[in-house]
């Protein structure tokens, strides 16, 4: 890469982290512990939000849709009663590939902080470019499926490296598949050692209680002194 | 987004657009049939790549690969006896998410362009950015897994709309799945109206031979006069 290019990158990057703090700050004033949920497209992140935010007792959640067009996966969500606003990134062009800081801040109005406590930021389907950006978030979330083979850590390390916990979705579907769980986790543990991993089935609800507590603990967990 | 931003971007593609024509002109020089193969993550292109690539007869087979990192998909494809090129986009940065013309251009001295006949471009695996940029390729075709949901024409339009065949893979996982092929081949009719596509499964081999039938008959529907 010439410098020049590497330079634009990093100043890129630089802004983009300056109003990431932005939005901490908002979303600290409202006090509401916000998650980035990124994955390969397909990897069941509506399913996953469909199947847990029904049962988050008194934590009031909403959720902002990040794609590339429609509002497919908000219309979804909206059975659940929880806030749901879309984001979407094909202002102008083919589409961006990511969410960034300032694509969640330009949402912030529409968002009804002072209801929720926590807010669930659906990226875009995607294992590159999500990674390099900060939107604001306490945690990221990555969902891999088993569908998408063992290797994916080795292939994408930056997005499972960033992580504060990956969600190996689709287990209903391992007798018909090929896939060598030992090996994938094997792969986790070289790119991201230690990482919290649940192996949860959105289909079927296995796991999934596990991750709702997972949730749930997450404002307490932020709260505590580093 | 912002008028300069339009412009920046528009300007990018310009300058990617006439590096990808000067890479047509070295594959046609050497009578080089250019296919830019691209899906989401784990949608299973490099074993679609394994199946095929071993039964071309006289069409001698080159592959470039596109990767984020590593070398994984070409070392699985080193049996196969063709020539494999390793193209990595994290050069200075988390990684591209893409391959652009420059990108190819760069390993063009690598390729072995006179012994081969038939050059597959596999890019890397996302359903966003690939799409915005052309290579100097003849042809793309895109990968859809069933395991990803009917909903990626819709999401993904742009994908979708840019290809001259659809591949929807992983049918053998089809009675352990929730998808609605017709439902998916209506969401893919609405964005790609008559796109020649294909149901097939890289893994039993189901639908393999349609799709080398399509590979080798590229060169000589390449040649039809306008």
């Amino acid at each position: 890469m010439h410098r020049v290019k590497v330079r634009v990158v990093e100043d890129a990057l630089d802004a983009n982290n300056t109003i990431a703090r932005a939005n901490r700050d908002d979303f600290d004033r409202h006090d509401v512990t916000v998650v980035n949920l990124m994955s390969a497209p397909g990897a069941g992140k509506t399913t996953l939000l469909e199947r847990v935010l029904g049962g988050l007792g008194d934590v009031r959640a909403g959720v902002l849709e990040g794609d590339v067009q429609g509002s497919y996966d908000a219309d979804r969500l909206a059975s659940l009663h929880v806030p749901v606003t879309q984001l979407n990134t094909d202002n102008g062009f083919g589409g961006e590939c990511h969410l960034d800081a300032n694509m969640v801040r330009s949402a912030l109005p529409a968002l009804p902080l002072g209801e929720i406590d926590l807010l669930v930021i659906e990226n875009v389907g995607n294992l590159v470019c999500p990674a390099e950006f900060h939107v604001g978030e306490d945690a990221r979330i990555m969902v891999s499926s088993v569908t998408e083979g063992e290797d994916k850590p080795l292939k994408y390390p930056l997005m499972f490296r960033t992580c504060e916990l990956v969600l190996v979705n689709k287990i209903d579907l391992l007798p018909h598949l090929e896939f060598d769980m030992e090996r994938f986790l094997h792969h986790l543990e070289a790119v991201h050692p230690g990482v919290p991993r649940m192996l949860v089935s959105a289909r079927t609800g296995e796991g999934i209680d596990a991750f709702r507590d997972w949730l749930l603990e997450l404002p307490a967990r932020r709260e505590v002194p580093a």
